[in-house]
């Protein structure tokens, strides 16, 4: 059972585990600094299918699927899948997981997604209502740039705090018992909102929602930076990183010897062009689930924070005038004893 | 703790409860049959804001403050809400909600959700995670119309098997121990997609979700229809209705004597011009909180299914010629004893 430390906080004494987790990304993510981690990597754009929407269906099935498989589960023994995207009704997941027919909970928490899936499917599995859950989630760079920005035809000029979607999946298997790495604690994210209306600036807009849960979580649990091995962020890019460092200090946190952000780290930022880095719902899910989930179970790491990032405006939303609310996330893991 | 039945079901031993609920809802809802029933009617459109979307945001605030309200409650006695709505990037929930500094998970089940959010609301409150949790929706019949078909003013014709999306929301306040409803057993939704592309018959498209969900909770709980006063689904409409009837008989199960449906019941079909009848999130919200949990606290109902609905198409989804998705979640809601 959770162990309730305050509002959103908890921590568990019989932690839940990981069981199998899988990542699945683009070329250009494949060609990045840690292209070797990725289970998979798929250099068709649109992954065999006719449009980016059905392709990024398809790498959230993959990634799933590659989970499954690495743990010699099939589908029914999935009890509950936790699954989202940054497509309007996040079809992604919906189209991408109907064939599976596992009982289905879509989440929203833009970049987010990934922690909140952990969150929620370690919740379930700790809980009884499930022996066995996933999380997935994805995101790609076609389907986000036309949504959100513009036609790709268009050519529009892209600011330097730009961040660059991931064509990406990562797909997480949680089970009560069984697994390397456990899941030993959690903060669900409040919304954040500091009047930042630069939809070119996400990093900005999503700092302080990060700020507010590294904080809630030291504070509750009565732990500090120094705890930790690592402390990764997803997305916030070279400006939002930056940002965060600050704030923290603030805060009266270092968190500068530890931190690590998953935007930063996809792409070799300059030579690939990705301005402030990755973005994308897909780029911390398959972060954690290529690079950072496989050094926790080889005890490379023994504790760990990923606390995942979100920007929760919509195109309708910036047109209307409004500033950016944002949101993160946060999962502790560690090596299970 | 849940008793695990089969994957994606479950029963409690000790169940969570219903403390609190509020419905509003706007002027045609206000006219309809169930009118005298609501908290609160909103005849202003727009809710004294700028835009539709901003109006929407304001019905999920409303019905969240004065569930709290009517609970004696303030709104850091909520450790955690869980929301979502149909507007793309669910801006409906996170703009609404951003204010009160609640944590927050974003869910999409589109209009399942208020069935998606109070599921996942008991089992954060049963867990231990949370002492007290809020699950909210809501819909808007303008925020729907624009995004999802045409401009209002274009003033489009509408099909005989369309439905009018309401303009309401709905909320729900659970807590592990004080209520006098309680959550007695909840069946998680698969994807259940049979080729419908008409989105002009949502119904179609949902009625095979119902079914699924109904006939997986009676056979894993070993119970019929004859074991509940009311079955209520929300939002198949008058075509969706029938439709699931059929396909109940067809599995062995009569529901007719005990079937009712939110979006029937919501509006004077013929006198209001709302076809099939109502849809959206904030349907079924509103009529459970209006009026099934009035009855069920009264001890009027001993004993009900709520199976909400969700159709998880997109506009582009249609475009790409993709078929509708549909999604069913179902919570048992019992007298508290």
């Amino acid at each position: 059972m959770p162990r309730y430390l305050e509002r959103g906080v908890f921590t568990y004494d019989t932690p839940p585990k990981i069981e199998s987790f899988a990542a699945v990304v683009g070329e250009k993510e494949g060609k990045g600094p840690l292209g070797d981690f990725f289970d998979k990597i798929v250099t068709d754009s649109h992954f065999g299918q006719k449009t980016w929407e059905q392709a990024e269906s398809r790498f959230q099935l993959e990634a799933v699927s590659l989970a499954v498989r690495k743990a010699q589960l099939t589908k029914e023994d999935i009890d509950i899948i936790c699954a989202g995207d940054l497509i309007n009704q996040c079809t992604g997941s919906t189209y991408g997981l109907r064939q599976l027919e596992i009982p289905f909970l879509g989440l929203y928490g833009a970049c987010s997604t990934m922690a909140e899936g952990l969150i929620t499917a370690s919740i379930l599995a700790d809980s009884g209502a499930a022996k066995r859950t996933a999380a997935v989630t994805s995101s790609h760079f076609s389907t986000a740039e036309r949504q959100f920005r513009a036609p790709l035809s268009y050519g529009g000029q892209r600011t330097p705090t730009s961040q660059w979607t991931c064509t990406a999946s990562g797909a997480v298997i949680v089970s009560a018992e069984k697994g390397e790495i456990a899941v030993t604690g959690g903060c669900i994210g409040r919304i954040a909102d500091m009047d930042v209306t630069d939809i070119t600036n996400m990093g900005a807009a999503m700092a302080p929602a990060a700020m507010d849960t590294l904080c809630r979580y030291f504070k509750t649990t009565g732990t500090s930076p120094a705890d930790y091995d690592i402390i990764v962020t997803g997305d916030l890019g070279s400006v939002g990183s930056k940002l965060l460092g600050e704030l923290m200090e603030k805060q009266g946190y270092d968190i500068t010897q530890v931190h690590q952000d998953c935007g930063e780290m996809i792409y070799n930022i300059d030579e690939q062009d990705a301005h402030c880095g990755g973005s994308g719902c897909g780029c911390s899910a398959s972060v954690l689930c290529g690079y950072y989930l496989p050094m926790l179970q080889k005890g490379a790491v023994k504790r760990l924070l990923f606390a995942a990032t979100g920007a929760l405006m919509s195109v309708m939303s910036v047109q209307q005038g409004e500033s950016i609310p944002a949101i993160s996330h946060l999962v502790e893991l560690r090596r299970a004893e």
